[in-house]
């Protein structure tokens, strides 16, 4: 609940502005800057004391130029390699992967971003990652996995401002208590009163969002009214502190607020509870555990008879969820209980990741109403499965290691030739057109759907020998390498070595529900390292299918 | 090329701070405040000085509480819809609608915002539009139409700091030209020496983007590196000047920079052309003029022949467009020629929109390299295809007046009931979750693929007459009004009403593939204004399969 507290801390101890016994100092944030309000944003930065110790002694593989975390420039240019889904040239320089001048760090995100050349940093914006083409794609997949189940949970999008007055963040409490945390902004020359005006960078998405619920008198029936919103939040997180993805100074959440009259909350978290498995499911990210937090002993508002109704929907939901759960007594935020999901990753660290609050104060100080035979005040809930879009992308990056998932991955597809026949080269640039987006060439000037599927397809081209390819194509970890020679001109088909594609078991279901049975001889020949799935022989359409398949089942 | 500058002045004029004859004198502009540094951002505000006059004529329709624009509160509560594809209810309050205290006006876009419940204002965030569903919809559609084209024209997305230091605008040549038309950042309390830094919101992407060139050493091979982004964009407009979409100070653009060798630069212009080509046809806009604006007869930067160099492959790519252009002879931009694209709208007006501009200084001042066998510093070349998406968003709110293509309709379909029995209801409900989501119902807690189909499903199943229901959906203007009675459950088929969809010649091209011959007896009796599609009676998968074309022919 506050920024960058330990975990077994109290939002109630900050409200006071003191530590209780065991908790761990805070060693970095100066106390004026402990805030009192807090939403599904402010665990964001929170579980950094548990990464940010060591990332920070883990120093960054090769710093580019203007402090980024770049890759280094590539020595040798490639011969010729292209990427045809995306119209990039993309230079293989694989020697150097292979053998960098110091081990690459095998779990730390900055020294995998780098290498994967997913984001760098930039003196001229700390705290801010630059996202390159890779990281971007990874960024937007993870987008969009939230966006194509928000219908489903009954979120809408919303687009909200950045910049709000004083006067708002007055009413919504975060000038008081969250102030420093803040960007201030003041336009440039002032033309006129208005341009005096103090601005704030929001740190949070709520106040926007109660500005939309207030735009218009709200009937009961219309709750719950469920918000979503992906915008840019900036937090001023000093700059000793700041560090790759997990500590930064903007970044974005999959923020959301229901709006909900108080018997619909049980309802709303069992829903979000759903939501963060089925997520995380599919992440294959876990296992997490449960906490629900309990009015504090001391400070709080609302009635003791409100609380207590509002900690037995939420116990009934969290026993619904089928998931053990534990209770942090006395450490729900002053104005509402919550629920905190802690994840497990693969290295036994924990991150707390998703967050659901009740929220009684808010609406309040908004004065949100809902009309009807029992008209009243609702109550909002702050929550987000990801959280921090950049910190989960953090924790994928040291999960996966650059064996990313088909479905997210941004380098999927590579076409390998072997020889260097013009009609080996032929076959295999028609291929990767055919592979990367799968249309008729007589398509002409139509736009293609926004439903059509694209795939990262990138070719090899050069005159080197397969095995030097193939380990350039390997370390670059892609999910399926593709290799063309004669004999597949010829067979009109295409060798396929998945041997990169996490996901073995149901990777191979998939393969044997295309094309039972089918095996690529060329493995045993070439392959470096067969992680389980042999290599497999399949046509364009079967091969299109295997894709199809595997984005479909977020392999 | 400067913000609000009429069209016939010329960029040159503003290099030199004053005005020639002929040119329409600023009104609201301070001079201190125009500009010389440009970019593809830059004519964002441009043709304002054209719609301006005429919406500020207009009064909003009713403004809300706290200077909103939006939509009145409803009086009646009705009795039973549900938005079943976004979880909402949603109020059909139609004797609102029908019957306005003040007649609609049917140009401006600020009314029919408020009216379809696109966006609101307000007074906390002056400028800033929030975006409610429907319109985040509409906005989010518009986005993913060019995300959707970005692969096959070679643009790979990235995502960049709203963010940076003094120094960087000072390197990029904005902060002498362009500072008080920023917003400028401050760290709250300052913990060290970094938090006093002086930051600006970003007004254009391109530093940004030239970052990220510079993260490596570049070959010739990777160029032409085509980066797109949608970030929002801040400029401090004056207050006064502030109107709806099409004056604002938070924007988001579909912004992208081509890094390219000098002889690429015909190639990405044709290639460019086309793209707004295909954009401009697909959202049925137009027609629209290209102009060429040469080297400013006095203040430029780099020799006469890399000018004409430039020059003749602009012209060479003009040529190839198939469309008629004409030359602003020396009103290029003292950095480089450019193409303005104009577009005319319904009625008459004309809004710079796209705009294609090259650029010898941003990369120098950036230090931008390639290497290779003939090494050499890249052209960068900016371009929008929509420009600003708020103000193209107005643009198109005024052409449709509420009656948007369906693939980018918030309120794509409503079923309404007649009668009350619990079958029609049943098959009702039934029918749209099918419609809104076509999953089996034994799908369970599996996530759906990112390429399932969605749609914007709205019912209407209050005890009313189906002349009310009726006049309330066609006031809302769903695409496609679907009605429920006993001969549907029985004969397993629904009638549907596409007398709302706009381009009836193709949408009734693709009826009648799906279903030649098809008619609803219904529409004779209950159509109140049929234009020009007749009522057809389709079942559930037929119904679907049009909804599908519909989209992927974005009809």
């Amino acid at each position: 609940m506050t920024r960058a507290s330990p975990m077994r801390s109290t939002s109630h101890q900050w409200l006071l502005g003191k530590s209780t016994t065991g908790a761990v100092p805070l060693k970095v944030l100066h106390p004026s800057r402990l805030p009192r309000r807090s939403c599904s944003c402010t665990p964001v930065q929170r579980e950094q004391q548990e990464l940010g110790p060591k990332v920070q002694q883990v120093k960054p593989a090769r710093r580019a130029t203007r402090g980024s975390y770049g890759p280094e420039p590539p020595k040798k240019i490639p011969r010729k390699t292209q990427n045809f889904s995306r119209g990039r040239t993309n230079p293989t320089n694989t020697s150097k992967l292979a053998k960098p001048d110091t081990p690459p760090d095998t779990l730390d995100h900055r020294a995998l971003g780098a290498e994967l050349s997913l984001f760098i940093g930039d003196t001229s914006s700390p705290g801010s990652p630059l996202f390159q083409p890779d990281g971007a794609h990874i960024f937007q997949k993870l987008q969009a996995l939230l966006r194509a189940q928000y219908p489903s949970f009954g979120f809408q999008e919303v687009i909200t401002p950045n910049l709000y007055k004083e006067d708002l963040w007055r009413q919504s409490g975060h000038w008081d208590n969250y102030k420093d945390a803040m960007f201030a902004v003041k336009g440039g020359t002032a033309l006129n009163d208005d341009d005096n005006a103090r601005y704030s960078l929001k740190p949070m998405n709520c106040p926007g969002h109660c500005l939309l619920y207030k735009s218009r008198n709200r009937s009961w029936r219309e709750l719950p009214i469920r918000y979503a919103d992906f915008a840019a939040l900036h937090r001023n997180e000093v700059s000793g502190s700041l560090s790759g993805l997990t500590r930064v100074r903007r970044f974005h959440q999959d923020d959301g607020h229901i709006f909900c009259t108080p018997d619909q909350v049980r309802q709303e978290i069992i829903s979000t509870l759903k939501f963060v498995e089925l997520v995380y499911n599919t992440l294959r990210v876990g296992p997490y555990k449960l906490f629900l937090s309990t009015k504090p002993f001391h400070e709080f508002i609302g009635s003791d008879e409100t609380w207590k109704i509002a900690e037995d929907q939420l116990k009934d939901a969290l026993n619904q969820s089928g998931h053990t759960w534990s209770v942090k007594a006395g450490e729900g935020a002053f104005y509402g209980p919550k629920i905190d999901i802690v994840l497990t990753d693969k290295h036994g660290k924990e991150h707390q990741t998703a967050t659901i609050q009740l929220d009684f104060q808010l609406p309040k100080r908004f004065g949100l109403q809902y009309v009807g035979q029992e008209p009243g005040i609702p109550v909002m809930i702050h929550r987000a499965i990801l959280g921090s879009l950049e910190r989960f992308m953090a924790l994928l990056i040291e999960q996966f290691q650059g064996h990313w998932p088909f479905w997210l991955s941004p380098r999927q597809l590579t076409i390998l030739t072997v020889g260097e026949s013009a009609e080996v080269l032929a076959y295999a640039s028609e291929m990767a057109k055919q592979l990367a987006c799968p249309i008729p060439a007589t398509y002409g000037l139509k736009p293609l759907p926004l439903s059509h599927p694209r795939y990262n397809v990138d070719t090899d081209f050069r005159n080197e020998t397969l095995a030097k390819k193939l380990l350039g194509a390997k370390t670059k970890k892609y999910n399926i390498i593709c290799i063309i020679g004669e004999k597949n001109v010829k067979g009109k088909c295409l060798d396929l070595d998945f041997s990169a594609q996490p996901m073995e078991k149901e990777t191979l279901q998939i393969l044997n529900r295309v094309k039972p049975g089918a095996r690529s001889p060329r493995q045993k020949i070439i392959s470096t390292k067969v992680r389980g799935i042999p290599g497999v022989k399949l046509n364009l359409y079967e091969t299109q299918l295997v894709m199809k398949m595997l984005c479909e089942s977020y392999l």
